[in-house]
């Protein structure tokens, strides 16, 4: 189960280790930022809950394995190891940042110490599922800070990277900040607040857009929301006024949303529905969002997709894997610009300053450790907090700690002198 | 089952067309191409056969149904809505450009004829699978072409949007002419050839560089592929040809590409291994790879990443699905720069030019007709093609279909006036 959904290397790797004798030796790697993706001062992290649940539900299948023996890479490799993978699973221990932390360049973010074999299989999976979900939380957090207190509604399962990338998105967006999801399958999943009502489609299905608004106030009451721009979007403002209660409010999904909002808000004051509310969509950033705050448009929420969904601005980032220790050994990386740092580590975090330190140092006063105990010994260490606890770990993430400098600590300065 | 996998206003508009005796009204939308991506002049289309997949299999569990009953969205909505979701299976018409079409911004990729529910609710999930596939498959034909005939492998899985997307990306990458993956579940669900060797923590594991490089040759023998930049590439490939076969070739994975290259091709033919092959990988995208092609570097296969797998320079494209016909009525949106053209409709290609017409209209000599039927009552009309055939497909495309002007037939004119 999830075995081949990895890269081949790791696979090879691991049969390697098994080959020469070396993958029960026990091995530290470390997931950790190299670089921030573009256009960002932190990230937040998420998606660590899929991270460990792959790592505990870890397995490869009899048609897994019976693919891999097809393979020329594997020609040479002993029927032992192939037997090997079938009671494979995962024993070690993890340590990792909770979801929601703030988190910058240069700091570890998780460490997987494990037999040799055990912690290199992983790598593949645990890179994308974390760092995925951690670019969505970040533009996500951006967003809702430009909205300035308005609601952000995350709308982008359609432009997601495969329908499954929209589920797990709108999961960490949610954690970034944003109040609701259009998914339904992560509602259900995760117990997020969903929403939605109607697309131009159900207009357009009518003869007439009166009749569209009307029956759809019939079916959706007060949580009716009428996409007034399928035709004319102050036309459609008009004809909801006309009609009145129930409903929640309108939406504007093109043209100019300042002057279309205040129009709208004007037509719908002077209709004396004043607790009618106002949401805007249509390609929204944060830049955009921050434009319409500023602008005063009376926009009581957000709907966001495409941008937040693909993190459009910066859809991917720098995280890397790295063997950092084998049998008591530090490991490092000398590429090019491309260096890691030698050890298993800790990440102190004091008020004003993170320090990237080794492990085994004692926690420093006034400071906590960021990466705790999450798996062990193969077994979950505690169960996961909920998602409504990760969100406000998040949001008080981005209200206390503010941009820092990150440091080594003395100890780690001299291991990296030593390697 | 992935019934729950769509915004939840497709499930809000399916209920209320149920509600308001209309769910089986027949009705057409038609997903085309509003815009295409930025720094794009084509699309290379991918992801149908997943689409079909889930237009198949496309049902609702009871406990999925249970939970919409919660939402306060449905809480005007009748019983026999829900018992209705319990027997829901799609039953209408598909037509669809095949997988490998090369298609240009205004042109229709599917159209669903369905009664009007069950048009409806597919629009979420049709519209990131098909649309993700394609921007990997585009991204992947623009490398390929830069590669000018050296091997291009897809190795992107970490960076992609969830590893599941990393599966679906390969797929897209390998249609866009990569000869090779680095996702082991693409090639045992796809029958893709799958590549992968060793990363650094492999030579980090050993206390010396030479050790770790004979372990990876007694394991792998000829597939060896010796990744030279752990701690320096000149040395590293020095090792290798100090070491000689069995060895496919060396890895460049940082520093100066052309001159590195350059020197380990040197390095290697003095010692007689002129059939070892140099790899070169590290965020490397189609102007890259274009680059090196142009300084002549003596490198014979690339391996792409992050820019590939999330389509790094465009992550998204502006496709749309919108109701075009209900009950033998054309539809048409109107919203400012976001209309949408009324009808079911064909797409006519010529030699050097293109046509989108109306389903109804005749083919014309010297055309073909783009979209075809792909499941007609709810079933697939012909068994979809295996990838090596997309594959060859999407090269001809490539190779024949320039950039081309878009026309709207007569019909289709006169239609747009009339809606």
């Amino acid at each position: 189960m999830n075995g081949l959904l990895t890269d081949l290397y790791e696979l090879t790797m691991a049969a390697g280790y098994f080959e020469t004798g070396r993958s029960a030796q026990w091995a530290t790697f470390e997931l950790s930022i190299r670089r921030l993706p573009r256009n960002r001062d932190y990230v937040l992290l998420a998606g660590l809950e899929q991270a460990l649940e792959y790592l505990l539900n870890l397995r490869f299948t009899g048609p897994e394995i019976d693919y891999l023996r097809t393979l020329p890479q594997f020609s040479l490799v002993s029927a032992a190891f192939f037997e090997h993978l079938r009671d494979f699973r995962f024993t070690g221990d993890v340590f990792a940042a909770p979801e929601g932390t703030m988190l910058f360049a240069g700091e570890p973010v998780m460490t997987v110490r494990a037999p040799l074999m055990e912690a290199q299989i992983p790598e593949t999976y645990l890179l994308s599922t974390l760092t995925f979900q951690t670019l969505i939380a970040t533009k996500a957090a951006r967003m809702v800070r430009q909205a300035a207190g308005r609601d952000v509604v995350e709308f982008g399962t359609r432009r997601a990277h495969t329908p499954q990338a929209g589920v797990l998105g709108a999961r960490a967006a949610y954690i970034g900040g944003c109040s609701a999801t259009s998914n339904t399958q992560t509602g259900f999943r995760f117990g997020i607040p969903v929403v939605g009502t109607a697309g131009h489609s159900w207009v357009m299905s009518y003869l007439t857009e009166q009749e569209a608004f009307q029956k759809l106030q019939q079916v959706l009451g007060v949580n009716t929301v009428q996409l007034v721009d399928t035709y004319d979007s102050i036309e459609g403002t008009r004809r909801v006024a006309s009609l009145g209660p129930p409903l929640w409010g309108i939406r504007l999904d093109s043209g100019d949303l300042v002057a279309l909002s205040r129009q709208a808000r004007a037509i719908l004051d002077s209709a004396g529905l004043h607790a009618t509310k106002i949401m805007a969509s249509g390609d929204l950033d944060e830049t955009k969002i921050g434009d319409l705050i500023a602008s005063g448009a009376p926009i009581d929420s957000f709907g966001v997709g495409t941008e937040l969904a693909t993190s459009g601005d910066a859809p991917s980032m720098g995280a890397i894997y790295k063997l950092v220790e084998v049998e008591g050994r530090y490991t490092a990386k000398h590429s090019e610009n491309k260096a890691s740092l030698p050890g298993p580590k800790q990440l102190f975090r004091f008020p004003d300053r993170d320090v990237v330190a080794l492990a085994s140092e004692p926690v420093p006063p006034g400071a906590t450790a960021v990466l705790e105990p999450v798996i062990l010994k193969g077994a979950l260490a505690a169960a996961s907090p909920d998602l409504p606890s990760i969100r406000r770990a998040a949001a008080k993430s981005l209200r206390t700690v503010g941009p820092r400098p990150v440091d080594y600590s003395d100890a780690l300065k001299t291991l990296m002198t030593q390697v």
